[in-house]
């Protein structure tokens, strides 16, 4: 394949529904016969993945700056966007991202409440203009999408943060995903069938507009 | 001790003779009963180490963008400048810096090219104004420090780069060093005796003006 893949990622706090909206994500491209690879941020590189395990470890034995935790999701995301991100889609390869750069600007600029101008410096240096073609952010109430995550199991560091941290998250997401036409709010609070087949639709219609 | 404790850095590339002039410092403060910690960049604390282990291995399995790099310098940092160095000074403690962020400008500004905005971007995000109360830069030749270097064993990832990086660097530390009146340039191509006496000469006046 000549053409330049397509990436598609998915956002969303924790128990939205992530996980098996990818798997929507996957059968969908696999029905139009499209080649993809999948990514998980932080993490998706050797070194990213150590990254990742130390940002998310909950019995780290020295607290993480705000900054410190920031840094090392741009480091993350650098190793993945020039080492698999955009060799993949140089290829003619999809990419279906779990987690992109709005992670970021919705965990640490609203969660940890860091200026959004720090964020964009940072998306600057990282990703020079490098943008998704489109994401489902996958909209929830904190409330339920917590219980849900816990229900799972054990919570990860960040997922110990108090339930006012993911209404901060979650109005940053709102916030980025009404501005940009390019990000899909799908409302993850309706049944999973319901949520399944927006985001089929969405993703077929989006085939057919760039085939 | 109820007086702010103050933050000593010795800079320079390879070879450049920092580990002695360290033990200078060191004797220095110790005649003076001023008690002090050292400290290294990167690294420092357990998380900061684990991320010089990651930017100094030689045999990563994969590309380490400069970007990835520069953030993991700043990440290392501001662990170490909250965690460590702070609480330090705050205690009324001295802090000796084996490097600090004038090493970010030098290697990744001087040395990778990155530029001067994101680095300044970078130490605003980091540091928040913070800055050494006085640095020692050992200036040297890189083809004698190089050499110095390479006679003790083995070179990491960053000290492999080509000669030319290296007086990118040294360029880097100078145009800083001249146009910071708290950072002294010592010539490391000196005999050691002499390049000792002079860090120790400096050091006292700082003492005494500073007592």
């Amino acid at each position: 394949m000549s053409q330049q893949g397509k990436f598609i990622v998915i956002e969303g706090i924790e128990g939205a529904g992530k996980s098996s909206a990818i798997a929507v994500v996957e059968n969908t491209l696999r029905d139009a016969h499209i080649d993809y690879i999948k990514t998980r941020e932080p993490g998706g590189t050797p070194l990213a993945e150590s990254l990742r395990s130390l940002v998310k470890s909950p019995d780290l034995d020295e607290t993480l700056t705000p900054e410190c935790e920031l840094l090392l999701m741009y480091a993350s995301r650098s190793q993945l966007l020039h080492n698999v991100i955009k060799p993949a889609l140089q290829d003619g390869r999809w990419v279906i991202g779990d987690r992109h750069d709005l992670s970021s600007r919705a965990y640490q600029g609203g969660g940890r409440e860091i200026d959004d101008k720090i964020l964009e410096s940072l998306a600057d240096i990282t990703l020079q203009g490098f943008t998704p073609d489109l994401t489902f952010y996958l909209d929830i109430d904190p409330e339920i999408g917590l219980q849900r995550a816990a229900n799972r199991g054990e919570l990860d560091r960040i997922e110990q943060e108090k339930i006012e941290f993911f209404y901060r998250v979650r109005d940053k997401y709102l916030s980025f995903a009404n501005q940009d036409e390019k990000i899909v709010i799908i409302d993850a609070s309706q049944p999973m069938t319901v949520v399944h087949e927006q985001i089929e639709q969405r993703l077929r219609q989006y085939l057919r507009d760039n085939g």
